[in-house]
């Protein structure tokens, strides 16, 4: 259960609804995603959480995809529920099948498992190339 | 410093030899990165991690950059040292650039940010789809 | 549910009794909140955590309301559910209202995403005033 | 040593230079911080964050010095080596002894160990006051 | 509820087959736990982390009892709800009684924090003898 | 460097003096270690961290080598620098060689992957038996 309650899809809010119209409008869904809901009980919080999502989750250098499979590979390490729930969602609707799935988290188990090795042993980074 | 004494190049242990020849055929280096030779104190786990890790880090349905990008995207999130330089390393060799980077990494630090707020709030996963 | 069955609030163990009369008087309440009857499994376990937290959780230099937006930080950052939840709940008996609330959790979200941004980068320490 | 190299004070490049002139003027100190010049390796990235840090780093609801504790309680959670250096001086810059320092990290500690005994035993959450 | 369909245990893909016969054997159980049900979503996952384990978790220098309280221990760190359900479980097959899990979860508590002072005042390891 | 600048052995606060001693007498070594040297300057907080520690770390259902173990498989998935050091040499006094060593690191490397698979599937537990 939140822990506040899930502001309206109908507040009457002017900021809070203009997050919501373009949230539904990005993200061609009619119902708006109950994380924003929750962030709406501090309007201008929404609001910047909102923005920076929006330029950072479109296609650049790295497309969609692969933002979204960063997003769930993060949330699986954190382990954030809400949030593997809804990139693994958009893995698929973006294409990504179970074979695919499959690869990713077999990734991403994989270094959570070296992480711990290469910190437990206190290995020192190698001789690397100049930073760019 | 190491907590162990990192397995010399040249130990004659056949397990260990074997290995050691694999990753630097595998990764077409003339050295053998120090996390393999600290996990070589043990050398059955030193075969079972990089037998693993040779399986997992190929291209299949997911290409390697995206791998790389995944391994980076762990490791930052859970912060070690060693991993992180060696996989920005790596996607660099693969052609990601600074600007391609700076947006992998901008995914990365949004959705720490964004897996906290949604755990803050204790917000339920909306419905989705039947799992496949 | 719980790992461990929890012990009663009845329960005639000397020790457990004077634990839990203290946690109902220290903190004015008239039920013996979850955590407490988990850790009673192990009773000189719970009297040694009740006796620190009671020593740290009082008002000194740092007032008792920064003291609970600070565990609440800790929480959501570790994403533990119980936590999360008491220590809401505290902070809103100590009267932050859902804006005050809003504007924690927006530092807390925030400093989760330059922590990694920081650590994805391998950002050295500025130049710092001595300690002191 | 840093992934990428951090990008000159001089940098030409405008919005570069409309950002660090902000940086140096709001925080009123006369050098930008490594971690600025590394996320000016991607600009836009670079001014979405700190129009973001700047929108939420400002007393509120909230005063300023609550709010640095805050994100030093994180950093310490999530052990970034750069942050806890800067939030320190930035607690210490604004009053904190050690004394309040030692209280602060005192209940970051707590909780710590309390978030990890409630999920090792799956403690429920008691019930709770109706979310506002 | 997962995020992929679990895999029946009756399914006709043959790796998938000799998998899980090894699970139930190995394990001496009849039924195939549900983590291995998902991970057979991708077959040579599902074979690659199985013998991993199996390969790991037998007596060695280490008991097994140990190892059990190591895997609690880690879970118990990361929060992972699946996980300390079955280790638990799997402690107390072993013969650990609610004391000696009190004692065992009592050393995670305490270095949950101690961890966190640790790292929140920077402290530089002893001089430590030479590694081995 | 540490944050705070560490409390000389021969400071004359009697409870410093009291609990330097008590670390030197129980743990019989001739200097404090740095942890305990910050810690000071929170003298009750010093008490209090010192009592806790002592009081769980004796030998109990469970004996001593085994809480060193949990001690380090704790401190290698938080990747804290200082205690990775300190406990793996307290693992080595109490006679731990480096193949043991290799056995705890591995187990302490399968969970951190396979807490994340079981975390990135949302498996739910198997049913249980009942809490005890």
């Amino acid at each position: 259960m939140p822990t506040v309650k899930l502001v309206s899809e109908d507040d009457p809010n002017p900021l809070i609804q203009e997050v919501f119209a373009d949230i539904k409008a990005t993200k061609k869904i009619d119902h708006v995603p109950a994380i924003w809901r929750a962030l709406a009980t501090h309007p201008q919080h929404l609001s910047l959480c909102w923005t920076r999502l929006k330029a950072i989750m479109r296609p650049g250098k790295v497309d969609l995809l692969t933002k979204e499979i960063i997003a769930l590979a993060v949330s699986a390490t954190n382990n954030c529920r809400y949030c593997i729930n809804s990139h693994t969602a958009a893995t698929q609707k973006l294409g990504l099948d179970n074979e695919g799935l499959g690869e990713v988290l077999a990734v991403v188990g994989l270094f959570n498992q070296m992480n711990k090795l290469a910190d437990a042993y206190q290995v020192e980074p190698d001789i690397l190339p100049e930073p760019r």
